[in-house]
C-alpha cells in the first residue's frame, strides 16, 4: 500500500525571467493533479526559508484564472535570492536547520526554480540527504534568460528574451531609419548575458524580409578589440547613415578586462562574488563618438529584457509550465539529485521533449555559444545559430489586459512583503 | 464644374512615433477616396524634398494588407527630417524653389506630419502661398510622443508611447520585487520630453490594482532639487526594498542647469539648437549610490518609447489614421493654413473628434503639463492626469508576426535610400 502523499515545497532563485512563474504554475498544477497536500512556496528562495518564510500557494492560486496570470506575470512571484549554500563540511548545521524546517513542514518534495547557482543548491541538498538518510527529494527547474546550463538544448525564460530582444532590436533599426543624420549615427545596444552570447545572438532575430538585422554582433565568447569595433564602425558609416551594434554586457579584451570597466567606477559585487556590469555602450559610445565624430547612441535592455511579459514567446511560457510539471512527476516517482531538461527532438517542425539528469554534471557548469555558431571574423552569429534560437521564440501569449496595461497576479498584502 | 483634382504631397517630420505612419497610410486612404490622382511622399521631409527626393505612395501601398502593415510600422516610413525652414524674408528663393517643385509635381494639397516644428513649416508655406498667389493647401496633421502642442486635447503616438512607459514601468516594478537586496536599491527610470512631462507622468499607468506604481515621478515643469531628491529615496528605502522614481529627461534646477548636464560630456545639438540630453538617470544613480550605500540601476527607454508598435494603442493607431484623413478632408474643402486637432468630448466613454484650427496659433507653442495635475509637493501626478490619459492607451493593434517577430512594411529598395 503507498504511503499517503504528503507536502510539496518550490522556490525560486536568481535572475527572474518572463517565465519563471510558468514554471512555478506547472509545479503547482502538477502537485494537486498528482494528490499532493499543500503546495508551499519560500519566499525568497532558501535564504527566505531559513529566515521562516513560506506561503501556503493554494491561497494564491484559487482559480483557473489565477493560474493563468500567473504564468503571465513576470519576476518571481515568491520573491527569488541569490544565497550560496556553503559545503557540507563548511556548516552542517545549516543543513541540519534546513531539513528540519522541511520536516516540520512535512515535506515530500523540494522544487528549485533556477540557473546554475541554483542548482548548486540542489545538489548540496540532495546529497545531504543522502547522508542524513532523509526522504525528502530534490530535483531542479531549469530557469535564465542566458541560456547557459549545460546538459539541456536551452532554458526555460530565453525564449521570451530573445523574442523581446528581436522584436525591439527590429524597431531601434527602423527607428534609426527615419532621420537623414549627418555624419551618420552609431547606435550600440548592450544585451544581457556575462559569459554567454545567447541573448546577444538572438539579435540577430530581427533580420527577415523587412529588415537587414543588426550590422553587428559581439559575444562575450571572443576577445573583444576597440580599435577593430571602431574601425568596424567606421567602414559600415560608409554605406549606411545609421548603424547599429549589438554588444554582450561581458565583452572583455583579450587581456581579460570588461569594457564596461572601462568607463565605470561602480565596484558592486553580487553574493557569488560576480561583478555588477553597467556601461558597456556608454563607454564605447563615447570611443566611436570621440573618433568618428558621428552621433551616436547608447540602449541598455536592462532589466526590461528578463522582465517583458508583454512580449512572451508561447513556446517559451508552455515548456515553462511543463518544466516546472516534470520536475514534480521525477520527485514523485523517486528521483532525487536531478535537474529537468529540454531535449530537441526535430528543428522543423520544432519538437522537444523533457528529461532529468543527474544535478551533479550541470551545476556550475556554463554552456557558451559554439565557436562555428560565430563567424569567422567574430562579428556576427551564423545560419546554424537562427535555426537554433527560432523555434524558441514561436507563438505570443496574449497578456490579459485591464485598462490598457497587462494585468499580473498579486494577492494583497503578500507582495508588500517582497518589496 | 469642378476643376479635375490632381495630386496630393505628404511629407513627415520629427521625432518618429508608433502612429505616424498610421497619419501616413490615412492620408493615402482618403486621398484615393476623394479621387486625388497621386500621392507623393517626401523623402526625408521639406529637406528631401528640396534635393528632388520623393516617391509615388501607390508603389508602396498596393494591398489593404500594405495598409494594415503601414499602420503597424513604427518610425517614419518617408523619412523624416529636422529642418527648419528660413523665414520668407531671409530666403525667399527657397520658397520659389520649393513651390516650383510643387508645381511641377501638380500639388493640390501638401500634408506635413509633425509636431510644433513641423506646424511651423506649413505656416510659412501657406503664407507664402497667399503672398505669392498659389493655390496649393498646405494642412498640418499632428504628431509628437511628447504631446505638447497646443490647441489639440492630445497627439497622436503618444498613447503608443504612454502605453509602453505603462506597461513596461509595471514589469519593472514587478522585477524588482524579486530579488531581496541588502540596503535596498533605487530603480531610475528617465523617460523622454525635454520640456512637457506628459510621457515621464503617463508611468503612473503602472499603479492598478496589482501594482502601486512609480514610487515618485518628477515632470521637467517644476524646479528640480537633487538633494531633496535624495531624502525622498532615503524615506522610501526605509519601508520599501525597491524603490521606482520616474524622472523627465529634461529635469533642471531652478537655475536652469539640466540634471543630465552635470554628468554629461556631450555637447551635441541639433538643427533646432536642441541640447542632445543623456543621462539624467545615470547621473541621479551616481549621486544616489554614493549617498545611501545602496545598489541603483539606470534605464533609459531611449527610442524604445517612441518606435515600440509592438505594444500600440488602438485608440492612438486609429485616432492617427483618422487625422491623417482629416488633414486631405480640410486641404480639400479649401483649407489652408490650417492643423487637424483632436477635441475631446467626453472623457468616460471616452469620446473625441477632429477638428481644424489656424496654424498660427500652434506653431511653437509648447502646451505643458497644468501645474494643477502635479502633486503640491510635486512628486507625483493626480487623479486629473490619470483621467486625461487613460482613455487613450486602451486597447490593442495585433501585430502581424512573421516566425515569431512583427513585420512591417517594406519595400525593396526603397528602405536602402534612408538607412
Amino acid at each position: 500500500m503507498s504511503k499517503k502523499k504528503r507536502n510539496v515545497i518550490v522556490g525560486q532563485s536568481g535572475g527572474p525571467t518572463a517565465a519563471i512563474n510558468s514554471s512555478l504554475a506547472g509545479v503547482y498544477r502538477t502537485a494537486k493533479d498528482r494528490g499532493y497536500n499543500k503546495v508551499y512556496g519560500m519566499i525568497h528562495g532558501i535564504q527566505g526559508l531559513l529566515e521562516g518564510k513560506y506561503t501556503d500557494l493554494s491561497e494564491h492560486l484559487q482559480t483557473g484564472l489565477d493560474i493563468e496570470l500567473l504564468k503571465r506575470t513576470p519576476s518571481a512571484y515568491l520573491g527569488s535570492c541569490r544565497y550560496k549554500l556553503p559545503t557540507i563540511n563548511e556548516n552542517k548545521e545549516l543543513y541540519d536547520k534546513i531539513f528540519n524546517i522541511l520536516d516540520d513542514l512535512e515535506i515530500d518534495v523540494f522544487i528549485y526554480i533556477g540557473g546554475n547557482d541554483s542548482m548548486d543548491t540542489i545538489k548540496k541538498l540532495a546529497d545531504y540527504a543522502i547522508i542524513s538518510g532523509s526522504n525528502i527529494h530534490f530535483v531542479g527547474c531549469p530557469k535564465t534568460i542566458d541560456n547557459d546550463l549545460a546538459l539541456t538544448d536551452h532554458t526555460p525564460g530565453f525564449g521570451s528574451a530573445a523574442k523581446y530582444i528581436g522584436t525591439s532590436i527590429k524597431e531601434i533599426i527602423r527607428d534609426g531609419w527615419s532621420l537623414g543624420i549627418e555624419n551618420g549615427q552609431v547606435i550600440i545596444v548592450e544585451i544581457m548575458g556575462r559569459n554567454a552570447g545567447w541573448l546577444t545572438g538572438a539579435s540577430i532575430l530581427a533580420k527577415s524580409e523587412d529588415c537587414d538585422g543588426p550590422d553587428a554582433i559581439y559575444l562575450p565568447e571572443l576577445p573583444f578589440d576597440v580599435d577593430a569595433f571602431v574601425a568596424k564602425c567606421k567602414e559600415l558609416l560608409k554605406t549606411k547613415q545609421s548603424v547599429v551594434m549589438c554588444v554582450s554586457e561581458g565583452i572583455r579584451t583579450a587581456e581579460g578586462k570588461y569594457i564596461s570597466e572601462m568607463g565605470s567606477t561602480s565596484d558592486y559585487v553580487d553574493a557569488f562574488g560576480h561583478k555588477q556590469l553597467a556601461g558597456t555602450a556608454a563607454y564605447l559610445c563615447n570611443v566611436v563618438g570621440k573618433e568618428l565624430g558621428c552621433k551616436t547612441r547608447s540602449i541598455e535592455f536592462s532589466t526590461l529584457q528578463r522582465a517583458a511579459s508583454h512580449c512572451a514567446s508561447r513556446i517559451d511560457i508552455l515548456e515553462a509550465f511543463e518544466c516546472g510539471g516534470a520536475a514534480v512527476k521525477a520527485a514523485d516517482e523517486g528521483d532525487s539529485g536531478k535537474m529537468v531538461v529540454i531535449t530537441r527532438e526535430s528543428n522543423d517542425p520544432y519538437s522537444a521533449k523533457t528529461e532529468v539528469k543527474d544535478v551533479h554534471k550541470i551545476a556550475n557548469d556554463e554552456r557558451l555559444v559554439p565557436r562555428e555558431w560565430i563567424t569567422k571574423d567574430g562579428t556576427y552569429v551564423t545560419d546554424e545559430f537562427v535555426q537554433y534560437v527560432r523555434p524558441l521564440i514561436q507563438g505570443d501569449v496574449a497578456p490579459i489586459m485591464v485598462d490598457g496595461i497587462p494585468r499580473h497576479l498579486y494577492k494583497p498584502g503578500f507582495q508588500d512583503e517582497l518589496a
